[in-house]
Protein backbone atom coordinates (compact mmCIF):
# COMPACT_ATOMS: atom_id res chain seq x y z
CA UNK A 1 0.00 0.00 0.00
CA UNK A 2 1.42 3.07 -1.08
CA UNK A 3 1.39 6.24 1.19
CA UNK A 4 1.78 9.97 0.64
CA UNK A 5 2.52 11.55 3.90
CA UNK A 6 2.07 15.50 3.81
CA UNK A 7 4.01 17.93 5.85
CA UNK A 8 8.17 17.11 6.41
CA UNK A 9 8.04 18.12 10.63
CA UNK A 10 9.34 15.43 13.17
CA UNK A 11 5.67 13.97 12.76
CA UNK A 12 5.76 13.49 9.42
CA UNK A 13 9.26 12.06 9.27
CA UNK A 14 8.45 10.03 11.94
CA UNK A 15 5.41 8.28 10.12
CA UNK A 16 7.12 8.34 6.64
CA UNK A 17 10.34 6.67 8.39
CA UNK A 18 7.97 3.82 9.81
CA UNK A 19 6.02 2.94 6.75
CA UNK A 20 9.63 3.06 5.03
CA UNK A 21 10.38 0.81 7.11
CA UNK A 22 7.75 -1.43 6.62
CA UNK A 23 8.52 -1.58 3.14
CA UNK A 24 5.41 0.77 1.83
CA UNK A 25 6.12 3.24 -0.84
CA UNK A 26 6.14 6.65 0.68
CA UNK A 27 6.11 10.04 -1.01
CA UNK A 28 6.62 12.89 1.92
CA UNK A 29 4.57 15.69 0.13
CA UNK A 30 5.70 19.60 0.98
CA UNK A 31 5.17 22.91 -0.23
CA UNK A 32 7.87 23.36 -2.12
CA UNK A 33 10.41 20.88 -2.21
CA UNK A 34 13.56 22.84 -3.33
CA UNK A 35 12.78 25.28 -0.53
CA UNK A 36 12.28 22.22 2.22
CA UNK A 37 15.90 20.78 1.22
CA UNK A 38 17.67 24.11 1.46
CA UNK A 39 16.71 24.67 4.77
CA UNK A 40 20.09 23.87 7.18
CA UNK A 41 18.56 25.20 10.34
CA UNK A 42 16.68 23.51 12.80
CA UNK A 43 13.38 23.86 13.52
CA UNK A 44 11.31 25.90 16.29
CA UNK A 45 11.35 23.22 18.27
CA UNK A 46 15.23 22.08 18.27
CA UNK A 47 14.48 19.37 15.25
CA UNK A 48 16.73 18.55 12.35
CA UNK A 49 15.98 20.02 9.26
CA UNK A 50 14.23 17.65 6.81
CA UNK A 51 17.18 17.23 4.58
CA UNK A 52 19.34 15.32 7.23
CA UNK A 53 16.35 12.76 7.99
CA UNK A 54 16.36 12.29 3.79
CA UNK A 55 19.93 12.13 3.74
CA UNK A 56 19.14 8.46 5.65
CA UNK A 57 16.01 8.21 3.75
CA UNK A 58 16.84 8.00 -0.12
CA UNK A 59 14.56 6.00 -1.18
CA UNK A 60 11.41 8.14 0.40
CA UNK A 61 10.57 10.70 -2.12
CA UNK A 62 10.19 14.38 -1.76
CA UNK A 63 7.79 15.68 -3.80
CA UNK A 64 5.05 18.95 -3.89
CA UNK A 65 1.77 18.29 -2.25
CA UNK A 66 -0.24 17.49 -5.35
CA UNK A 67 2.51 14.84 -6.60
CA UNK A 68 2.81 13.02 -3.43
CA UNK A 69 -1.13 13.14 -2.72
CA UNK A 70 -1.48 11.68 -6.28
CA UNK A 71 1.16 8.83 -5.53
CA UNK A 72 -0.09 7.85 -2.14
CA UNK A 73 -2.91 5.33 -2.63
CA UNK A 74 -3.58 6.35 1.18
CA UNK A 75 -2.69 9.87 2.37
CA UNK A 76 -2.06 11.02 6.01
CA UNK A 77 -2.16 14.87 6.66
CA UNK A 78 1.21 15.61 9.00
CA UNK A 79 1.18 19.36 8.81
CA UNK A 80 0.43 21.38 11.61
CA UNK A 81 -2.94 21.66 12.15
CA UNK A 82 -3.12 25.65 11.86
CA UNK A 83 -1.80 24.81 7.27
CA UNK A 84 -3.53 20.93 7.06
CA UNK A 85 -6.63 22.97 5.06
CA UNK A 86 -4.19 24.81 2.96
CA UNK A 87 -1.87 21.89 2.62
CA UNK A 88 -4.52 19.60 1.95
CA UNK A 89 -5.83 22.05 -1.23
CA UNK A 90 -2.33 22.32 -3.12
CA UNK A 91 -2.37 18.41 -2.50
CA UNK A 92 -6.07 18.77 -4.71
CA UNK A 93 -9.29 17.25 -4.14
CA UNK A 94 -8.93 15.15 -7.16
CA UNK A 95 -6.17 13.40 -5.21
CA UNK A 96 -7.80 12.83 -2.81
CA UNK A 97 -10.47 11.45 -3.86
CA UNK A 98 -12.11 8.02 -2.72
CA UNK A 99 -9.16 7.68 -0.64
CA UNK A 100 -7.99 7.07 2.68
CA UNK A 101 -6.99 10.46 4.45
CA UNK A 102 -5.55 9.83 7.75
CA UNK A 103 -5.69 13.10 9.59
CA UNK A 104 -2.94 13.23 12.69
CA UNK A 105 -2.88 16.96 13.51
CA UNK A 106 -4.39 19.69 15.61
CA UNK A 107 -5.70 22.52 15.22
CA UNK A 108 -3.55 24.13 17.61
CA UNK A 109 -2.79 27.96 17.36
CA UNK A 110 0.65 28.92 18.90
CA UNK A 111 0.81 32.34 17.40
CA UNK A 112 -0.08 33.86 20.86
CA UNK A 113 2.50 31.69 22.59
CA UNK A 114 2.13 28.97 25.13
CA UNK A 115 0.12 27.45 25.69
CA UNK A 116 -1.64 27.03 22.07
CA UNK A 117 -5.08 27.54 21.64
CA UNK A 118 -7.42 24.91 19.90
CA UNK A 119 -9.59 26.23 17.37
CA UNK A 120 -12.08 24.53 16.57
CA UNK A 121 -13.68 23.30 19.45
CA UNK A 122 -17.26 22.08 20.91
CA UNK A 123 -19.25 21.77 17.83
CA UNK A 124 -16.91 21.18 15.35
CA UNK A 125 -13.22 19.76 14.62
CA UNK A 126 -10.02 20.01 12.35
CA UNK A 127 -11.28 16.26 11.19
CA UNK A 128 -14.66 17.44 10.54
CA UNK A 129 -13.35 20.30 8.60
CA UNK A 130 -11.16 18.30 6.54
CA UNK A 131 -13.64 15.81 5.48
CA UNK A 132 -16.60 18.94 5.07
CA UNK A 133 -13.77 20.79 2.49
CA UNK A 134 -13.13 16.96 0.39
CA UNK A 135 -15.92 15.32 0.69
CA UNK A 136 -15.21 12.56 -1.27
CA UNK A 137 -11.97 11.69 0.82
CA UNK A 138 -12.92 9.39 3.87
CA UNK A 139 -11.24 11.47 6.33
CA UNK A 140 -10.21 8.95 9.48
CA UNK A 141 -8.88 11.02 12.48
CA UNK A 142 -6.16 9.05 14.89
CA UNK A 143 -3.20 9.35 16.33
CA UNK A 144 -3.25 12.71 17.53
CA UNK A 145 -3.47 11.94 20.61
CA UNK A 146 0.11 11.48 21.50
CA UNK A 147 3.83 12.05 20.15
CA UNK A 148 4.97 11.29 17.12
CA UNK A 149 7.71 8.58 18.63
CA UNK A 150 4.60 6.67 20.36
CA UNK A 151 2.57 6.91 17.45
CA UNK A 152 4.78 4.36 15.73
CA UNK A 153 6.51 2.37 18.53
CA UNK A 154 3.40 2.13 20.90
CA UNK A 155 5.86 -0.45 23.12
CA UNK A 156 8.39 2.57 23.63
CA UNK A 157 5.62 2.82 27.13
CA UNK A 158 5.17 0.07 28.83
CA UNK A 159 2.01 -0.88 29.83
CA UNK A 160 -1.39 -0.65 28.50
CA UNK A 161 -2.31 2.62 26.54
CA UNK A 162 -4.92 3.44 23.60
CA UNK A 163 -5.32 4.92 20.12
CA UNK A 164 -8.46 6.91 19.19
CA UNK A 165 -9.88 6.15 15.57
CA UNK A 166 -12.95 8.12 13.70
CA UNK A 167 -14.27 8.64 10.57
CA UNK A 168 -17.29 8.56 8.96
CA UNK A 169 -16.44 5.26 7.10
CA UNK A 170 -16.17 1.82 8.26
CA UNK A 171 -14.05 0.75 5.61
CA UNK A 172 -11.69 3.54 5.93
CA UNK A 173 -11.65 3.30 9.57
CA UNK A 174 -10.43 -0.85 9.73
CA UNK A 175 -8.19 0.34 6.93
CA UNK A 176 -6.70 3.02 9.75
CA UNK A 177 -6.83 0.17 12.16
CA UNK A 178 -4.48 -1.90 9.63
CA UNK A 179 -2.20 0.12 9.83
CA UNK A 180 -2.03 1.18 13.59
CA UNK A 181 -1.62 -2.75 13.60
CA UNK A 182 1.19 -2.93 11.62
CA UNK A 183 2.84 0.23 14.03
CA UNK A 184 2.29 -2.39 16.48
CA UNK A 185 -0.61 -1.80 18.12
CA UNK A 186 -2.63 -4.48 19.90
CA UNK A 187 -5.74 -4.53 18.60
CA UNK A 188 -7.63 -4.12 22.27
CA UNK A 189 -5.70 -0.49 22.55
CA UNK A 190 -7.68 0.50 18.86
CA UNK A 191 -10.73 2.53 20.11
CA UNK A 192 -13.30 3.13 17.23
CA UNK A 193 -14.91 6.70 18.14
CA UNK A 194 -17.28 6.33 15.64
CA UNK A 195 -18.29 9.00 13.10
CA UNK A 196 -15.54 12.04 12.28
CA UNK A 197 -17.42 14.45 14.90
CA UNK A 198 -15.40 11.81 17.81
CA UNK A 199 -12.22 14.19 16.51
CA UNK A 200 -13.78 16.79 18.55
CA UNK A 201 -13.25 14.99 21.56
CA UNK A 202 -9.67 13.71 20.51
CA UNK A 203 -8.68 17.03 19.92
CA UNK A 204 -9.77 19.11 22.88
CA UNK A 205 -7.46 16.46 24.71
CA UNK A 206 -4.11 18.86 23.65
CA UNK A 207 -4.32 21.43 26.42
CA UNK A 208 -4.19 18.21 29.19
CA UNK A 209 -1.70 16.40 27.04
CA UNK A 210 0.26 19.77 26.88
CA UNK A 211 0.02 20.24 30.60
CA UNK A 212 1.20 16.98 31.32
CA UNK A 213 4.13 17.36 29.22
CA UNK A 214 5.17 20.14 31.37
CA UNK A 215 4.77 18.50 34.44
CA UNK A 216 6.75 14.98 33.53
CA UNK A 217 9.08 17.36 31.55
CA UNK A 218 8.97 14.93 28.35
CA UNK A 219 6.24 13.18 25.82
CA UNK A 220 7.05 10.13 26.79
CA UNK A 221 3.20 8.92 28.11
CA UNK A 222 -0.18 8.31 26.50
CA UNK A 223 -3.67 8.23 27.30
CA UNK A 224 -5.34 5.00 28.59
CA UNK A 225 -8.95 4.47 29.11
CA UNK A 226 -9.40 1.91 32.04
CA UNK A 227 -12.27 0.07 31.99
CA UNK A 228 -14.67 -1.95 34.61
CA UNK A 229 -16.58 -3.76 31.46
CA UNK B 1 -12.44 17.96 58.64
CA UNK B 2 -16.15 19.06 58.14
CA UNK B 3 -16.92 19.49 54.61
CA UNK B 4 -20.00 21.75 52.85
CA UNK B 5 -21.08 19.93 50.03
CA UNK B 6 -22.51 22.55 47.44
CA UNK B 7 -25.28 20.63 45.09
CA UNK B 8 -28.30 18.36 45.56
CA UNK B 9 -27.62 16.16 42.41
CA UNK B 10 -25.98 12.69 42.02
CA UNK B 11 -22.24 14.16 42.25
CA UNK B 12 -23.61 15.86 45.66
CA UNK B 13 -24.95 12.74 46.94
CA UNK B 14 -22.51 10.89 46.20
CA UNK B 15 -19.60 12.79 47.50
CA UNK B 16 -21.83 13.84 50.82
CA UNK B 17 -22.89 10.19 51.45
CA UNK B 18 -19.30 8.95 50.83
CA UNK B 19 -17.47 11.46 53.30
CA UNK B 20 -20.69 10.97 55.73
CA UNK B 21 -19.73 6.98 55.21
CA UNK B 22 -16.26 8.18 56.24
CA UNK B 23 -16.68 9.84 59.79
CA UNK B 24 -16.98 13.55 58.73
CA UNK B 25 -19.66 15.72 59.70
CA UNK B 26 -21.15 17.07 56.18
CA UNK B 27 -23.86 19.76 55.15
CA UNK B 28 -25.06 19.39 52.08
CA UNK B 29 -25.95 23.23 50.56
CA UNK B 30 -28.95 24.10 48.04
CA UNK B 31 -30.42 26.86 46.96
CA UNK B 32 -34.10 26.23 48.98
CA UNK B 33 -34.10 23.53 51.14
CA UNK B 34 -37.92 23.10 51.29
CA UNK B 35 -38.00 23.30 47.11
CA UNK B 36 -34.99 20.59 47.40
CA UNK B 37 -37.08 17.99 49.41
CA UNK B 38 -40.82 19.05 48.15
CA UNK B 39 -39.26 17.27 44.89
CA UNK B 40 -40.39 13.96 44.38
CA UNK B 41 -39.55 13.35 40.83
CA UNK B 42 -36.75 11.54 39.07
CA UNK B 43 -34.37 14.11 38.00
CA UNK B 44 -33.66 15.21 34.33
CA UNK B 45 -31.33 11.64 34.34
CA UNK B 46 -33.35 9.92 35.64
CA UNK B 47 -32.12 9.79 39.01
CA UNK B 48 -34.04 10.15 42.34
CA UNK B 49 -34.80 12.74 43.74
CA UNK B 50 -32.55 14.19 46.74
CA UNK B 51 -35.51 13.52 49.53
CA UNK B 52 -34.96 9.81 48.79
CA UNK B 53 -31.53 10.02 49.53
CA UNK B 54 -31.54 11.88 52.63
CA UNK B 55 -33.85 9.34 54.21
CA UNK B 56 -31.18 7.02 54.08
CA UNK B 57 -28.68 9.81 55.40
CA UNK B 58 -30.69 11.92 57.96
CA UNK B 59 -27.31 12.83 60.00
CA UNK B 60 -26.61 14.93 56.91
CA UNK B 61 -28.09 18.31 56.96
CA UNK B 62 -29.68 19.70 54.26
CA UNK B 63 -29.08 24.11 54.71
CA UNK B 64 -29.27 26.78 52.24
CA UNK B 65 -25.82 27.70 50.22
CA UNK B 66 -24.89 30.16 52.82
CA UNK B 67 -25.33 28.20 55.89
CA UNK B 68 -23.80 24.82 54.56
CA UNK B 69 -20.81 26.68 53.39
CA UNK B 70 -20.60 28.59 56.99
CA UNK B 71 -20.71 24.75 58.08
CA UNK B 72 -17.77 23.58 56.35
CA UNK B 73 -14.34 24.11 57.15
CA UNK B 74 -13.85 23.05 53.35
CA UNK B 75 -16.46 23.53 50.93
CA UNK B 76 -17.07 21.35 47.50
CA UNK B 77 -18.43 22.51 44.38
CA UNK B 78 -20.73 19.93 43.43
CA UNK B 79 -23.66 22.44 41.43
CA UNK B 80 -23.88 21.88 37.23
CA UNK B 81 -20.95 23.75 36.05
CA UNK B 82 -23.24 26.20 34.34
CA UNK B 83 -24.83 26.84 37.90
CA UNK B 84 -22.01 26.58 39.74
CA UNK B 85 -20.34 30.91 40.06
CA UNK B 86 -24.20 31.46 40.84
CA UNK B 87 -24.81 28.78 43.68
CA UNK B 88 -21.28 29.84 44.81
CA UNK B 89 -22.31 33.81 45.46
CA UNK B 90 -24.98 32.34 47.40
CA UNK B 91 -22.94 30.95 49.62
CA UNK B 92 -21.16 33.88 50.25
CA UNK B 93 -17.06 35.03 49.72
CA UNK B 94 -17.04 35.32 53.26
CA UNK B 95 -17.81 31.92 53.91
CA UNK B 96 -15.25 30.87 51.28
CA UNK B 97 -12.26 32.97 52.33
CA UNK B 98 -9.42 31.20 53.72
CA UNK B 99 -10.79 27.70 52.98
CA UNK B 100 -10.14 24.70 50.85
CA UNK B 101 -12.61 24.84 47.77
CA UNK B 102 -12.72 22.25 45.71
CA UNK B 103 -14.61 22.25 42.35
CA UNK B 104 -15.40 19.18 40.75
CA UNK B 105 -17.86 20.62 38.07
CA UNK B 106 -17.37 21.20 34.01
CA UNK B 107 -18.91 24.20 32.15
CA UNK B 108 -21.31 21.74 30.23
CA UNK B 109 -24.03 24.30 28.91
CA UNK B 110 -26.49 21.41 27.83
CA UNK B 111 -29.27 24.25 26.29
CA UNK B 112 -28.41 23.68 22.90
CA UNK B 113 -29.14 19.79 23.08
CA UNK B 114 -26.31 16.86 23.19
CA UNK B 115 -23.55 16.83 23.20
CA UNK B 116 -22.95 19.92 25.52
CA UNK B 117 -20.99 22.46 25.09
CA UNK B 118 -18.10 23.59 27.11
CA UNK B 119 -17.30 27.15 27.81
CA UNK B 120 -14.73 28.38 28.41
CA UNK B 121 -12.03 26.93 26.52
CA UNK B 122 -8.53 27.41 26.06
CA UNK B 123 -7.49 30.72 27.91
CA UNK B 124 -9.78 30.47 30.85
CA UNK B 125 -11.98 27.76 32.75
CA UNK B 126 -14.16 27.22 35.12
CA UNK B 127 -12.19 26.34 38.07
CA UNK B 128 -9.88 29.96 37.61
CA UNK B 129 -13.67 31.78 36.82
CA UNK B 130 -14.59 30.21 40.83
CA UNK B 131 -10.71 31.46 41.57
CA UNK B 132 -11.04 34.97 40.59
CA UNK B 133 -14.65 35.83 41.81
CA UNK B 134 -13.64 34.47 45.38
CA UNK B 135 -9.73 35.23 45.28
CA UNK B 136 -9.36 34.34 49.48
CA UNK B 137 -10.71 30.92 49.02
CA UNK B 138 -8.30 28.10 47.97
CA UNK B 139 -9.84 26.49 45.27
CA UNK B 140 -8.80 23.23 43.85
CA UNK B 141 -9.75 21.26 40.82
CA UNK B 142 -10.25 18.13 40.88
CA UNK B 143 -12.65 14.62 40.33
CA UNK B 144 -14.09 16.18 37.36
CA UNK B 145 -12.87 14.34 34.56
CA UNK B 146 -15.24 10.86 35.89
CA UNK B 147 -18.07 9.62 37.30
CA UNK B 148 -19.05 10.33 40.70
CA UNK B 149 -19.32 6.55 41.15
CA UNK B 150 -15.58 6.40 40.50
CA UNK B 151 -14.87 9.73 42.15
CA UNK B 152 -15.65 7.78 45.73
CA UNK B 153 -15.00 4.24 44.92
CA UNK B 154 -11.67 4.04 42.34
CA UNK B 155 -11.73 0.51 42.95
CA UNK B 156 -14.85 -0.27 41.75
CA UNK B 157 -12.39 -0.12 38.12
CA UNK B 158 -10.32 -2.53 37.71
CA UNK B 159 -6.55 -1.37 36.43
CA UNK B 160 -4.87 1.92 37.00
CA UNK B 161 -6.14 5.07 36.29
CA UNK B 162 -5.94 8.73 37.79
CA UNK B 163 -7.40 11.46 39.37
CA UNK B 164 -5.64 15.16 38.55
CA UNK B 165 -5.60 18.10 40.95
CA UNK B 166 -4.85 21.63 40.65
CA UNK B 167 -4.81 25.07 42.34
CA UNK B 168 -2.51 27.74 43.02
CA UNK B 169 -2.43 26.87 47.05
CA UNK B 170 -0.04 23.92 47.33
CA UNK B 171 -1.65 23.36 50.88
CA UNK B 172 -4.75 23.25 49.62
CA UNK B 173 -3.44 20.78 46.78
CA UNK B 174 -1.84 18.65 49.65
CA UNK B 175 -5.43 18.76 51.88
CA UNK B 176 -7.37 17.93 47.95
CA UNK B 177 -4.72 14.68 48.08
CA UNK B 178 -5.57 13.69 51.55
CA UNK B 179 -9.19 13.40 50.47
CA UNK B 180 -8.60 11.40 47.78
CA UNK B 181 -6.35 9.14 49.88
CA UNK B 182 -9.43 8.57 52.07
CA UNK B 183 -11.29 7.73 49.53
CA UNK B 184 -9.16 4.94 48.16
CA UNK B 185 -6.99 6.70 45.09
CA UNK B 186 -3.47 5.25 45.52
CA UNK B 187 -1.14 8.10 46.03
CA UNK B 188 0.65 7.36 42.50
CA UNK B 189 -2.40 7.65 40.77
CA UNK B 190 -2.65 10.95 41.96
CA UNK B 191 -1.37 13.63 39.63
CA UNK B 192 -0.12 16.98 40.26
CA UNK B 193 -0.69 19.49 37.54
CA UNK B 194 0.27 22.52 39.15
CA UNK B 195 -1.56 26.13 39.23
CA UNK B 196 -5.02 26.14 38.41
CA UNK B 197 -4.81 26.63 35.13
CA UNK B 198 -4.26 23.02 34.92
CA UNK B 199 -8.21 23.19 34.62
CA UNK B 200 -8.01 24.12 31.76
CA UNK B 201 -7.13 21.11 30.49
CA UNK B 202 -8.88 18.69 32.95
CA UNK B 203 -12.33 20.64 31.75
CA UNK B 204 -11.74 20.17 27.96
CA UNK B 205 -10.91 16.09 28.22
CA UNK B 206 -14.87 15.82 29.05
CA UNK B 207 -16.11 16.19 25.34
CA UNK B 208 -13.47 12.79 24.22
CA UNK B 209 -14.79 11.40 27.89
CA UNK B 210 -18.97 12.11 26.89
CA UNK B 211 -18.10 9.94 23.60
CA UNK B 212 -16.35 7.38 25.12
CA UNK B 213 -19.73 7.46 27.59
CA UNK B 214 -21.49 6.74 24.76
CA UNK B 215 -19.49 3.95 23.10
CA UNK B 216 -19.10 2.32 26.07
CA UNK B 217 -22.73 2.56 26.93
CA UNK B 218 -21.71 3.06 30.72
CA UNK B 219 -19.21 5.60 32.40
CA UNK B 220 -17.28 2.96 34.31
CA UNK B 221 -14.30 4.11 32.94
CA UNK B 222 -11.46 6.23 33.17
CA UNK B 223 -8.72 8.27 32.59
CA UNK B 224 -4.75 6.79 32.81
CA UNK B 225 -1.61 8.50 31.69
CA UNK B 226 0.62 5.67 30.80
CA UNK B 227 4.40 6.47 31.35
CA UNK B 228 7.53 5.39 30.50
CA UNK B 229 9.42 7.17 33.26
Amino acid sequence: MSYAVLGTGMVGQTLAGKLDALGQPVAVGTRDPGATLARTEPDAMGNPPFARWHEQHPEVSLLPFAEAAAFGERVINATSGIAALQALEAAGAEHLAGKVLLDVSNPLDFSHGMPPSLDPVNTDSLGEQIQRAFPAAKVVKTLNTMNCLVMVDPARIPGEHDVFVCGNDAGAREAAVEMLLSFGWPRQAIIDLGDITGARGTEMVLPLWLRLMGVHGHADFNFHIDRAR
